[in-house]
C-alpha cells in the first residue's frame, strides 16, 4: 500500500511568479509527504479556470490578502493516489484510486456549514490554488475524506472540468426549487457554466430548459439541450420567456453569468412561487439587484437564492452524469509550457471552449 | 337549516362615500341572498386595519383601479352564518357556524397557485372590502369552502383582528426556514405585525426572538416574549444581533415595517444559509433591496423570500394559537359612527393598538 | 357560452344491471342538467380499468356498501364541455374546452387534506362510477374547479387511461423520495401501472430504472426505460438490486403489484435513507408489512410511505408528460356494445394491454 | 497548549472483567497518546444506559461479535480537553474545552451516510464503549472534528444523559414531520427517552402531547408538559387520541417502548398524511409492524420512519434545550465502586431515574 520507494525527489510544478501580472513558471518542487489524514496525489490533468485568473492577478474579490510569489495555482485536478498519510487506515480511499480536487481542497468538518452537511460553505474552507498549494504541479496533498472519487470509466481529462463548473452548476440547479417537467431559464445558456447546466438540466434533470444568451450561441444551446433559445439583443427576452411558458414564467431563473443586467431581467422571467439562482459573481462595485423588489416578491411569492461551488455528494452526483454521458465539455490540452498563453487568451477574453493542462 | 325567515330586508352598514378621502358613511343596504356555493354570515364584529384605509383613500398600491364610491370596506369580519346557497349540501360548515372572512374573501380553486395549496396567492383572488363588499356591515357573502371556522372559546372580538395580522405574520414565520431552538429577528417587532409575530414566534412556535424597534417599544416586546430587544435608533444593530447569536447571525429576519431601510439592515444581521422574509411593504416609488448582492447571498449560501398573506390552512392554525392563549392582541371596540374618526387618527399616525367595529 | 339548445335530451350510457356479477348493460339516460358550480361534459373517451371491475363486482375493499343496479360505471373520461352551470362564471374552464374526470370525481375544498393541498385524500371525496354516475356514459357532470384540462395536442383517447394509471404512479415517483440520477427499483414494471411508471420515471424524471417483474416482460420494460431488468421468478432479486447500485440498493422502491411477497421483499432492495412507496394494494385479509422490522427501519433511516391517486396538480403534469410524447401507453379502441365482454376477459386474467371505449 | 507534562502515567477505569455476567472492575489503565486529528480528554462524568447492560451481557442485537474482557464501557461521557494529538491545528476545539462523546464516538466521513448529513447512520461508525474504550474511565480519546461542545452554563453531570437518549427523542421529534402546534403522541412517555421527549416536544418545540403509559406516570408525563395523558391499561387509547385531537388523529406518533404491542397500536392513532416514528426497539425474534397495512398507508397517505440515533448537530441543539432549562432529567450521581450494584437493580428492572458516574 505504500508506493513510496517509487516516488521521486522533485517534480515539475507551475507556481504565479508574479502575482497580479499574467505570468506562470515552471519550477522544481520537493516531493511533499502526507501528514495526519491526508493523501499524495499523482496528478494527471487539471482544469484551466477563470477564477485562476482571478487569483494569479488579484483581482478575485474574495481574496482575503494577495496572492504570493510561488503560489501553485490550480483547482481541478485528476490523478491517482500514490501515499497514504497516518490516520487514513480507515478512509474510503486507497492507493491506486482515481481522485480528484476541487476549488475547496479541504473543510473544517466542524462549523455550523460542516454540521449542516454544507461543506461548499464551510467557514473555514481551504481554497485549492490559493490558501494550499494547487493542481497545476505533477503531485498535490488533500485530504483522504475529502478528494471526490472519480468513476472508473470517465477519463480524467474530461472529469477535471466536471470537478469545478459542472459541480456549481449542478448544486445551483438542485437548489433552484424546480423538478422535473419545469421549465428553467439559463441566463448565458451558452457560456462556460451555461452550456453544462443547459445539458445537466436537459438531459440529467428532465426539466424543460429555455437557454438565452447572443444569437451566436444558439447552435450549441440547443445541440446541449435547450428546448427553446432566446436571444437577448433582440426583442423582449421577458416577453419571450412568459410566451415559452404558457404566460406563467419560468420556475427557476439561474444567473450564470456575471452581469449586473441579467440578475435584473432575470426577476421578471419567473412565474408565482418562483427562484431566482444567484451563480455568476458581478465584478466591481457591489450592487444590489436592482429589481429585488420587497412589494413583488411579496405578490408572487418568489424567492432570491445564492448558490455556492457545491458540496462533496454533488460532486460525485455530478461526475455520475459525465460517467453515464448525460454532460460533456468541449476542451483541447495544453501543456505546463503554454499555461501563460493560455491564460494571456483568457485575459483577452479571447479563448474559446475549455483548456485542460496535462501534466504528465 | 333555513334561518332565512327571520332575516330583516334591510341592514347597516358603512360605505366609503368619497374615495380617495378619508370619509365613511353609515347606510341601509339590502340583504343579499347567498349564490351558489355561498353563506350569508350575520356579522357582530369586523377588525379595522391599515389596508382599509389604503382602499379608502386610493393610496394601496395593490389597487387595480380607484374605489368606488359605496363601497363596502373592511376585511377582518367574524359572524355566524344564518344562510347556505344552493350547491353547499356538503359543505364543511352549516348554519349557526361562527366563521370569518379574510384578506382575501374569495379564490378560484383552480389557478396554479391555488393547486399548489398556496390560495394567498390565487391569480383570481378576491379582496373583502374592494372587489367584493366587505366587513364594515351587518351581513356579508362569502364561499362556504372558504370562510374560515372560528374556534368555540375564542371570542369575536379577539378572532377579528388574527384574520389579517395574525395569519400574515403565521405564515411568514412558517415560510422563514426557522425552526424551533432558531434565533429569528424580528424588525418592528412592536409594531402592529410584530407585535403579534414575537407572541407566536416565541411562545407558539419556540423561537428566539431578538425584537427590534425603537427603545419605547421595549417593554411591549419583551412582554410579548422578545429574548433580546435591540434598539436600533441606538448603536450598531447588526453587531448586536451578531453578539446576541454567538456571533453567527439569525437563521432569519422578518421585516414587518414599510421602511427600505430596514430591508437594507436585515441581510447583514443573517447567519450562513438564514434567509431574509419581505413582509411589510414600503409605500412609494419601488426601489430593489439595496443590499441583495448576488455575492453575498452566495458566499453566504442564503435566501430572500417574498411572503404574502396567509393561506387558508394558516388562518386555521392562527387561531388555533389564539384559542389557546398564546397569542393576544390589545385592542378596543368601537361603534359604527366612530369609525371615521378612527381612520382619521390612523391617517395621522395617532392610533395606538387595535380596532374593532361592533357591529351589532 | 350556453349551447343547450342543441343538446339531445337522452343519450347512451351503460349501467351496471346486476353488480356482484361481471354484467353491464347499454341503457338511455336523461341528460342532466349542469348544478351550481358544475359543468357538462359531452365524452367522447373513457378508460376501462380494474378498478371499475371491483366496484362492479363488490370486491373493491374501499366500498362503503354494495353497488347499486343502474350504477353508471367508470372513471376515466374526456370529451368537451357543452354547458356551465351557475356560480361559474370565474371558472378556469368555459364552454368547448376539452377535460377529463379522475378516480376522484369531486372534492369537498374544506377538509384537511384539501387545505394541505392534497385533494387526492380528500375525506369527503366522490369516487366516480360509484358515489357519481361515471365516465361509462355520452354526458357526465363535473365540478367547473375540479375537472382536468387535457393539453391541446394530446388525442383524447391517449389521455384517457393517463388520468388514472397515469397520475397515479407519476405521484408515487414525486413523493418517492427519489431524485434525478438516483436509482429506483420497480416491482411490476411490465404491469399496467409499472409500464408508465417505467415511462414517467427514466424519461420524464431522469431517474434510473431497475425493472423487476416476470421474464416476459423484459422486452417491454426495456422498451419502456428501464436501465437494468431483474426476471424475480430467477435468482435473488435483492442481491440483484444491491449488484446494479454498487452495493448500496435503491433510493426507492415502488410496489406497483397487488401481492404481499412484493411488499415484503421490497425493503430489502433499499439503500440507506431509502423509501418503500405502497401503491398496489393487496387483496383479500388485511396483513402488515412482513418485513417492516422497526430495528430495520431504525438502523438504517428507512421510510414506507403509502400514496393514493395523485393530487389535480400530479393530473396536469401527467397530462403534460403525456403531451411532450414521453409517457404512452398502448390501447385498444372498443365501443359500448363489447364492454361486458371485456370486462370477462380482464376478470378472466386474460386482457392485455389497456381498453379505451369509444364513447361516440 | 499542551498540558501533558501533568499527565498521570497511569488512571482507574472500569472494564467488562466477565462479558456476558453482569460485572465490572475498577483497573488501572495506561494514559493513551492522542493519534492524528485525536484528542485526550479529562472525563468527570459518564452516564449510566441500558445500552452498555446490552454490550456487556452480550443482549444488544447490533453486536457483531461478542464483546471482549477488558473492554472498557460507557457512551456518555463528559470532561475538559487535556491535550491536542497532530493535525487538529485548525480544529474547532482546544485545550481546556469541555466536550461529550456520544454513542458514536467517530464516523468515517466520507460514506453515503456522512455525505448526506446523516452522521448518526454513518456506514462505519464506531460506538463508544464496544468499539473504542468508553466513558467509564478517567481518559478518553476522540476525534477533534467530532466530539460535542458543552455549553458552559450546562454543568457536566447534567450534560451527560443528554447526549444518549436527549438527541436520540430530539432527533426522532424534527424527524416526526410535526410542526409547532401539532399533536404529538408519545407512545411510553414516562420512560427513560418518553420523559425526555415530552419536555423537549412541549418545551422546547411547541409541539401538543399526548402521553400514553401506564397510569402510574401520569403525575410524570404532565409535570414534563404532557397536555393529555392517557393510561393504556385502560380503556381504548386510540379512541381516546381521537377524541383528544378533535377526531383526526396525531400529525405524528412515537414508539418510545420496546414493545411490538406499541408499534401495532401506534398506526390508528394517526391522522390523514400522520408519520410513525420507530425509536424504541423491541427484543427477540424479529417481527414486521403487524398492522403497517399497504391499504392503509394507500388510503391515510401515511408514512412509517425509522431514526436512529441522532446526528452531531442535533446532539448540540439538544445541548442547547438542556442550557436553557428546557429540558432535564433527573439522575443520582454513583461512584465507580457501585457500578456493578447499579447494573444489578437495572437488569432486575429495579432503576428508577438515571445514574450518573462521577469519575472524578
Amino acid at each position: 500500500m505504500d508506493d513510496a520507494g517509487e516516488l521521486p525527489k522533485t517534480y515539475k510544478g507551475v507556481v504565479y511568479d508574479e502575482p497580479g501580472k499574467v505570468s506562470t513558471k515552471i519550477v522544481d518542487l520537493d516531493m511533499p509527504e502526507p501528514g495526519a489524514g491526508e493523501v499524495l496525489i499523482n496528478l494527471t490533468h487539471s482544469g484551466v479556470c477563470h477564477s485562476d485568473l482571478g487569483v494569479m492577478t488579484n483581482r478575485w474579490a474574495g481574496l482575503p490578502a494577495p496572492t504570493q510569489p510561488g503560489q501553485v495555482g490550480g483547482h481541478e485536478g485528476v490523478g491517482k493516489i500514490v501515499k497514504m498519510g497516518p490516520g487514513t487506515e480507515s478512509a474510503a480511499v486507497k492507493v491506486g484510486d482515481r481522485v480528484g480536487i476541487k476549488w475547496i481542497s479541504a473543510i473544517c468538518g466542524s462549523c455550523p456549514a460542516c454540521l449542516a452537511g454544507h461543506d461548499g460553505v464551510c467557514f473555514n474552507q481551504k481554497v485549492s490554488g490559493y490558501y494550499t498549494p494547487g493542481t497545476f504541479q505533477q503531485y498535490v496533498l488533500g485530504p483522504a475524506n475529502y478528494v471526490t472519487p472519480i468513476p472508473e470509466s470517465l477519463p480524467s481529462d474530461a472529469a477535471a472540468p466536471m470537478l469545478c463548473a459542472g459541480v456549481t452548476v449542478y448544486s445551483a440547479l438542485r437548489k433552484s426549487s424546480a423538478k422535473s417537467g419545469d421549465w428553467v431559464v439559463l441566463l448565458g445558456a451558452g457560456g462556460g457554466l451555461g452550456h453544462l447546466a443547459t445539458q445537466i438540466a436537459s438531459r440529467g434533470m428532465g426539466m424543460r430548459v429555455i437557454g438565452i444568451d447572443a444569437g451566436s450561441k444558439e447552435e450549441l444551446a440547443k445541440e446541449c439541450g435547450a428546448e427553446v433559445f432566446i436571444d437577448h439583443t433582440k426583442g423582449n427576452a421577458e416577453e419571450e420567456v412568459k410566451k415559452a411558458t404558457g404566460g406563467l414564467g419560468a420556475q427557476a431563473v439561474l444567473v450564470l453569468t456575471a452581469a449586473n443586467a441579467a440578475y435584473a431581467s432575470g426577476m421578471g422571467m419567473l412565474k408565482f412561487g418562483g427562484t431566482l439562482v444567484c451563480v455568476g459573481l458581478p465584478e466591481g462595485e457591489l450592487k444590489g439587484i436592482a429589481t429585488a423588489y420587497p412589494q413583488f416578491l411579496v405578490a408572487k411569492a418568489q424567492k432570491i437564492v445564492g448558490v455556492a461551488v457545491g458540496d462533496r455528494r454533488e460532486a460525485i452526483e455530478t461526475l455520475e452524469f459525465a460517467e453515464r454521458g448525460l454532460v460533456k465539455t468541449h476542451f483541447r490540452t495544453i501543456k505546463m509550457d503554454k499555461l501563460t498563453e493560455t491564460f494571456e487568451q483568457m485575459d483577452r477574453g479571447e479563448l474559446a471552449g475549455r483548456v485542460v493542462l496535462d501534466l504528465s
